[in-house]
């Protein structure tokens, strides 16, 4: 079955790069499963295929886990053909479901992959300081009724910063390799509102999320602010933070290398 | 069964006023009703007499329908007593679910009645005018993705301001009276977004909604400024505009003499 969207005769490979949102709250996170159809991937992949009349498959910058959230995941996808005008953008968002949206779709250079051309990326983690949480922002924040010291979550910040091997900050056992490189995290906030924005080269398994944890029990006064990077030499899980809740964690963008991102 | 609250002897009657926010996306509306336990006088009802021990009945500023959300509900309850620290900024907060929170409670004279006492409101009705609904925002804006004349909005809106016969934006036929006073209406605007803000005295069953509707009609251009105010003479609902949804409104603030509001 040929789609609509086909010139005639042209059935052309074309690689497409999306930027999309969602509200990861009803999901099994990004990657498709077999046993759930609540996935980011599953359901972008099902609305594409629908709406090419073929199979397509849906490529991420990377993995989220169940209940994050994203304003700016990116993906790549082939098209047999050319896409006509909204093919994404209308189209697809039709058929998706509200909680997700294709911002964006351009198209890239054949090859282009949304994860392996990848330079960097930008995650917000919101945190919710009021005693009581914000009726409106629950399902986007973290509620936290903490008072949190800021300016020594930034100087923990700061001492996590750099090019390190941050095997004591992931929950996955058997990464390959484990150094990254963080360009810069950090820590501001107001009126019972805290937002920590990390962008670095690539983070592993829930390691913004450790991150965040740690950086919460700094901002306690219940871990000193060198403990953080005695972790980092010390590989060692166990000598860093708790894992701060998915509700709270938003993948904001993905960087590639023609927007020369940290080259200025 | 008396409760904790009360100092020994001392059940003499106090009234306490709530500032209250909800989200009332899963609720049919603030009032009380025989058929359903999803609204929000009736958990609040419910969660205040289990804190206090014995049944109270919460009077609210006004209804809101099904659907509508409030940052600044007010509501009155007697207690038989005086009311602990934290009785309602905390107690009676654990046991309400997270999409209904007291913001604030105070007491007050004796005879304070949050509806009879009032002044005046504030409401809000937020539009989302973007092609692709905000996938964050959406049970909180209406999505209306057309192009608005907003200078166009604003001048309507002003020949709406004053003292005027509502009887044509409202949809309860029998109210006794139908004289209002709308302080101001500010239409405002940017990057996809446009704010209603109504001021008045107070506002009819469905009011501010088909204010809205008939607001964003003449936003399209399918409606002529003047007659926003022909149709307020003509007393006619068939000659105003439709009936913009509960999801983008919201009751920001109840007004009460004592803060001085329009006396300066």
């Amino acid at each position: 079955m040929t789609g609509f969207l086909f010139e005639r005769g042209d059935e052309k490979m074309r690689t497409y790069r999306l930027v999309i949102a969602y509200d990861g709250t009803a999901y099994q996170g990004w990657q498709r499963q077999a046993n759930t159809e609540m996935t980011i991937q599953g359901i972008l992949e099902s609305c594409i295929s629908k709406a090419a009349g073929y199979a397509v498959e849906v490529n991420g910058s990377g993995r989220t886990d169940a209940g994050v959230h994203a304003r700016g995941q990116t993906a790549s996808v082939v098209l047999h053909g050319k896409a006509e005008d909204g093919f994404f953008t209308e189209k697809v968002n039709k058929l998706l479901p509200p909680d997700i949206r294709i911002r964006e779709a351009g198209l890239e250079k054949n090859g282009f992959h949304a994860r392996k051309s990848a330079v960097g990326k930008r995650y917000v983690y919101q945190i919710d300081t009021d005693e009581k949480p914000d009726v409106f922002d629950r399902r986007y924040t973290y509620h936290f009724p903490k008072k949190l010291d800021i300016a020594a979550m930034q100087q923990a910040a700061e001492l996590l910063t750099g090019t390190h091997e941050f095997a004591a900050y992931t929950d996955k056992k058997d990464e390959t390799s484990t150094k990254r490189t963080i360009y810069a995290i950090m820590v501001g906030g107001q009126g019972g509102r805290i937002n920590i924005q990390y962008e670095g080269t690539g983070f592993l398994y829930h390691m913004v999320r450790i991150l965040t944890g740690t950086l919460l029990e700094v901002g306690m006064g219940t871990r000193r602010i060198e403990s953080v990077t005695i972790a980092l030499e010390a590989k060692d899980r166990t000598k860093v933070g708790f894992l701060a809740p998915a509700r709270g964690l938003f993948l904001d963008e993905v960087y590639y290398k023609e927007k020369s991102w940290k080259e200025e």
